[in-house]
């Protein structure tokens, strides 16, 4: 598939090195289109992904990921321009992380709404599909490093056929316990849950970890 | 250990079951001395528990468990007294649920605060421990029903002693993973996880279930 990403931070890089490694074609896209960061990340893959601006990323993907910071992720998505995501499937990787007041972040959208709501109200033909935001960028690309994946991911959105297609990127992951938790609003469940991962995160002196449903 | 019960609720009566099963002496508390539901739950036990007020049970209790609404929660600390209250291990089991706006529910207080801290605030002398507000009330008291009892549940508050009294409790229920997330301030962690857990429940159609931490 054409994948366009949209940030190059640790998470935009590692899920785009996945995503080039499992023979998708893909558009690294900046802020500017002469970003260092991607630069590097291209030439690192031999060359064979491409770069450029977020209008040319969304331009080029069937399927975009927003990874940008939650609090520049509808300045971004501006600047990749409604035309280009009009009928895109949009992983929204982000989390509306508010580090005002230092750590741990606070929520800066939360309870009755949420980030990805937010995106999908700004760009009401993109296929918004939450995704992939509560573990860390390593364990995203590589859920067989704990419990042979057998752990949680969620997605959430309006779109059946596009959870569809990002459920199947999940599995290609190597994701075996993939939940919908049903449309868009579903959504603030998964970014609620940041502030315990936070805590999590400190209590077990790693991040290398996540959740596993478990049944009765 | 003489435990107070605040709250006569399923939470209320399932906790106060399992803790008199344990040998545990325990007093049933209502906003009203003559509740019918705390009446009936006393006779069931065989008529060794007690029942009362909430100030009753603040007064009998070395440790009281919070199953009151998170929404009447302050008031029903009011009425147990604060001199009650004092030195009192005090586990809060309730959650900060809003159902004005139908379901899912939103919460009433989070990010920069939580309901834990809004008892601790108001009783500094009382020692409040989040805990088991994150798990339906039949997992609370009997985890090994799901994974051998090897799945999560947390520990929030700013008194040490108290949280292993807690931890305590919990591992003779069955818990044998005990997290503490740190001081009363991580209640916000566990609190914000409930809309997490409330769109589970929906796509799982069971509240039979919970989340194991796995790790690398």
């Amino acid at each position: 598939m054409r994948i366009g990403m949209l940030g190059t931070g640790m998470v935009g890089q590692t899920l785009a090195s996945k995503l080039a490694s499992l023979g998708h074609d893909v558009f690294m896209g900046a802020r500017e289109a002469d970003n260092e960061r991607a630069r590097k990340w291209v030439e690192k893959t031999g060359g064979t992904a491409q770069r450029g601006t977020f209008a040319g990323a969304a331009h080029y993907g069937e399927v975009l990921f927003n990874c940008t910071l939650g609090a520049a992720s509808l300045d971004a998505l501006e600047q990749a321009g409604a035309e280009h995501l009009e009928g895109k499937v949009l992983v929204d990787v982000s989390n509306p992380l508010d580090f005002s007041k230092g750590m741990p972040p606070s929520l800066f959208v939360s309870n009755d709404d949420s980030l990805a709501e937010q995106l999908q109200r700004a760009y009401p033909k993109a296929r918004v599909v939450k995704a992939l935001n509560t573990i860390n960028a390593g364990v995203m690309v590589d859920p067989g490093r704990i419990a042979d994946g057998e752990h949680a991911t969620f997605l959430s959105g309006n779109d059946s056929d596009a959870k569809e297609i990002v459920r199947g990127i999940l599995a290609s992951f190597g994701w075996k316990q993939i939940i919908d938790l049903g449309d868009v609003t579903s959504a603030r469940g998964s970014e609620m849950y940041l502030p315990l991962w936070v805590r999590m995160w400190g209590a077990l002196g790693d991040a290398n970890f996540n959740i596993k449903i478990v049944r009765s």
